[in-house]
């Protein structure tokens, strides 16, 4: 097998692995879903190609299916009506491990250029892509197209990238040689194998399933593993388009498919207990809730765990000059994709005494309202509110609302109904948000996922930064966003969130939201607050995907001492 | 501070990262015990020190020190009758904690100038460890100093040179300019905080209390976190004396002693599950039984965990030239410091055909007679005997030693106790050699820790080398050699230990023994099979000692202006 794929992507890992270490801004697949781009025809093209695959079974050929699976209904609407390969473990997973036979002895080079083949391949069908993640997550048009396409592609990138490096950190062959006495040196021919744990999970969730997912898919494969691919059953269509992509590349490569598979399965026939329990499996990745990231890092003992799981996410409001400003960049962070990211936040801490602005001291209230305001003004256009607030991904979540209605908490602004001009159908709402207490942490200090907010009152900053610090270290939060105009607050703030492990942004506005994670420069999730025990992407993201194992042999002296010649 | 400790080590650090990635021989502290190279009164201030130490309490000035412990009994004979602080955890783990407030504010050049100085006054001491060693463990005076001074201190500055080049592989600050629109460019200014995990616990064995300690400590306290040092009730000295030099450079350097502490313990009266299990402990390192280290796994959920536990090490013979070179090599490898090496072989498998050699086919009773000699001869002279031997550490491997005997197997070398003229109270014994049979898997297939050897005969080498695999699959393997002249059996068995996890060295004679890890160049435990989750030292044994928190505020339009005139 050649290294042609390598040669060919092999500028672009440059560069990856540049960025990684730069931490600056780049990225490798455009953003814009411009035909100037992707080509005249790759939307139409993307369009017809997500229609064809509506109503019928989406098919793989890969090893123990026994019937089908799947009953994805589109957040906007319909029913998709696909089903999928229902897996057999029991012939699914030895297959999986079969796989790697070959894909282990091919080298870094090798695996790495089928891995950025993949992604190529990913990256043209993006169309395709946007219209499978719009109509599994509720994400609307153009951030399924963005997160879902060349943002989910760039996050994949970053950990081939960082695989990359890891893998080629070790010498695959070394001559080593030490003086053991006046006359004797000993020299040693030393062999480093770079060995791929076993079979890898990839569980997806579903609202980003390919961005969360990619991640740990492309670090699992690039280091040697297969990957089982196990999407939400909510969400599986994107991800099967990846699985059968994948596969396809490798099947022209040369390499077994059966290093890239799909389990899907449903709500009434859950397998993921199951898949992460069984032996072959040696690593998981997952994003989704708490409670079942617990479970398998309880259980899966057998595995190395990479979870991605909830938190609550707060902003401190200290001080700021232009209210205007603050309180429309939060009520776009708190409105897009219905605050269906796990970016999001949740509570919004304001002291009792107001906040300096530029316009002289504000109350709480005001402020309170200020952001209500926004809100309202802008969801009120319904075509705008409907492309920023999406749809509504899971019925659990329409009834959080209600029950945070009931929970308590005065409101602020309630969660009426959002029409969708173009998908009547669509389920929609405005963020409920509600003013509370800091004594009322019941409410509050809790994960309420979706477009909740609560806006707390708190005594000063001081508690604030307190509030936010523990919701972190208690709960976990994958953001935290302050505004303040005093340069010991944003210090004292720094500090604090430092030590309880979540990622600070400070005064927000225009055209950056404190949801945003961009590649190659943004560390999304830290592991260090039960949000999450991982990182997208650093090394330790990568490393334990695969063990070095060495061998040593004497190297014979007449072939020495010709080699010396 | 100063980063000047940091330019005093600078070369010595860069060269060690070099041989990190290199892997090719070398060396940061010499191993020869010589006046020239050590001081020509290094040899006796170091016996003075040691003798110093005895009989009296080693006074170590840190928080909660409530009355003494210890009972060390040198394996040579003499009790060492020093004493130790007894330490309150509820007093000295929240001082742990407060010491890390500089610590972790300090940057990775600063902490690692004075890890790296640490070291350095470590290895001029090099005497002095040399018998605390030899006292504590019952190594041998030549093999003390070696791997109990210059080799340990070469592991600890490999782990100090991987810590150094994770933490710098992400920058500290950099300014990140996106175009988000035909008018407009976020910049935001990005910090990115190497923060630590939080207590780390060091949990040292009774056979080689610093060259397994220095990695994971050093790892730890280079990372910014705090180190408590818990050393085996029987070697707790040479781990005293660390922690008394490294208390003492911190100080001078301005930094909180408390980021090192010993956290000694007896038989009677141990303290490791509750050190353990602590919400401050937030690392373990741990080296010892696979007993203990599974429990820690199953119990310490609260931290990251690095264990090195035991394993049964095989060596396959198929065909060789040299017959008496190689079981020269054999049998100093089985005799080396009593077979308490964790790379000791314990399993010879041998095919019951025979083995072909360069003067013909020897039958396995032959082979197996040749090793026997082989040990006889080299341990039969008192002196040479002796200082290969060392003593036995621990009464449970005499008590092991003689179960053996009881549980089967025919005995070709019996135990018989080995006179040492100098310490006539050090436990010494013939390596007990056993035949036994492939199907007498009851007998060999478990760890044997000590002088027991297993000579196993077997249908043909297909089956040595699936037992081997078995064996660390199962079991754990740190090491497994190989002899054979056939290429396709080498890369046979290279596949198969490879597949199972554990290194394998081939055709070893002369002046280099399986026993043997080389810093900087031999991978120490895969982590890939029972016998331990992690390697000394490899990125993955450093990275996930500390987590990137990142804060990004937006430049200010103004400030931006200034900058770029």
């Amino acid at each position: 097998m050649s290294n042609s794929l390598f040669e060919t992507h092999r500028e672009t890992l440059d560069r990856a692995i540049k960025a990684n270490h730069e931490r600056t801004y780049w990225s490798a697949y455009p953003e814009i879903p411009s035909g100037k781009i992707y080509g005249e025809n790759a939307k139409a093209d993307g369009q017809a190609a997500y229609e064809a695959r509506l109503g019928k079974p989406f098919v793989i050929d890969q090893p123990g299916t026994v019937g089908t699976i799947g009953a994805e209904v589109s957040p906007f609407g319909p029913a998709l009506a696909i089903t999928y390969p229902k897996a057999d473990l029991d012939v699914l997973l030895p297959a999986a491990v079969a796989a790697m036979d070959s894909w282990k002895q091919a080298d870094a080079q090798q695996r790495v250029g089928v891995c950025m083949e993949i992604l190529h391949q990913i990256n043209k069908r993006s169309f395709e892509f946007a219209l499978a993640v719009m109509h599994t997550t509720g994400q609307a048009y153009m951030m399924a197209f963005q997160a879902g396409g060349p943002h989910a592609q760039d996050r994949g990138l970053e950990a081939i990238a960082y695989a990359y490096e890891a893998m080629t950190s070790v010498p695959a062959n070394v001559k080593w040689s030490k003086k053991v006495s006046k006359t004797d040196t000993i020299v040693l021919d030393k062999t480093f194998r770079i060995m791929p744990r076993g079979v890898a999970v990839a569980i997806g969730c579903a609202t980003f399933p390919t961005w969360n997912t990619y991640p740990g898919m492309f670090a699992s494969l690039a280091t040697g593993n297969a990957v089982v691919v196990k999407p939400h059953p909510a969400a599986i269509l994107p991800l099967a388009i990846t699985v059968e992509i994948a596969r396809s590349v490798l099947s022209e490569q040369g390499f077994d498919p059966n290093l890239v598979t799909l389990v899907a399965d449903s709500v009434d026939e859950p397998v993921a207990k199951e898949l992460v329990t069984r032996p072959e499996v040696k690593i998981i990745d997952y994003t989704g809730s708490s409670e079942f990231g617990n479970w398998i890092e309880d259980n899966a003992k057998q595995a190395v765990i990479y979870t991605e799981k909830a938190g609550v996410n707060c902003v401190i409001i200290d001080s700021l000059d232009d209210l205007r400003a603050v309180t429309g960049n939060i009520a776009f962070s708190l409105s897009l994709y219905s605050g269906q990211m796990c970016t999001t936040s949740q509570n919004i801490f304001i002291p009792k005494g107001g906040v300096q602005t530029a316009d002289g001291n504000k109350t709480a209230d005001e402020i309170a309202q200020a952001i209500v305001k926004a809100v309202t003004w802008l969801l009120g256009d319904p075509k705008r509110g409907s492309e920023i607030l999406g749809a509504i991904q899971s019925e659990k979540t329409l009834k959080r609302i209600e029950q945070a209605k009931k929970d308590g908490g005065e409101v602020l602004n309630d969660s009426v109904p959002v029409e969708n001009e173009m998908f009547p159908d669509a389920k929609a709402r405005m963020p409920l948000i509600l003013k509370v207490d800091a004594s009322q942490e019941k409410l509050y200090m809790r994960e309420m996922f979706g477009p909740i907010v609560y806006i707390v009152q708190t005594e000063n900053t001081d508690q604030s930064i307190e509030l936010t610090a523990k919701a972190s270290r208690e709960h976990g939060a994958i953001t935290c966003s302050l505004y303040s105009t005093n340069p010991d607050v944003i210090a004292k703030t720094e500090n604090a969130t430092a030590e309880a492990g979540v990622a600070l942004s400070c005064n927000l506005t225009g055209q950056i939201w404190v949801n945003q994670s961009s590649a190659y420069s943004d560390f999304h999730v830290t592991g260090a607050n039960p949000s999450g025990n991982a990182t997208l992407c650093d090394t330790a993201f990568v490393v334990n995907r695969f063990r070095i194992i060495q061998s040593r042999i004497p190297v014979a002296v007449e072939a020495e001492a010709h080699a010396s010649v």
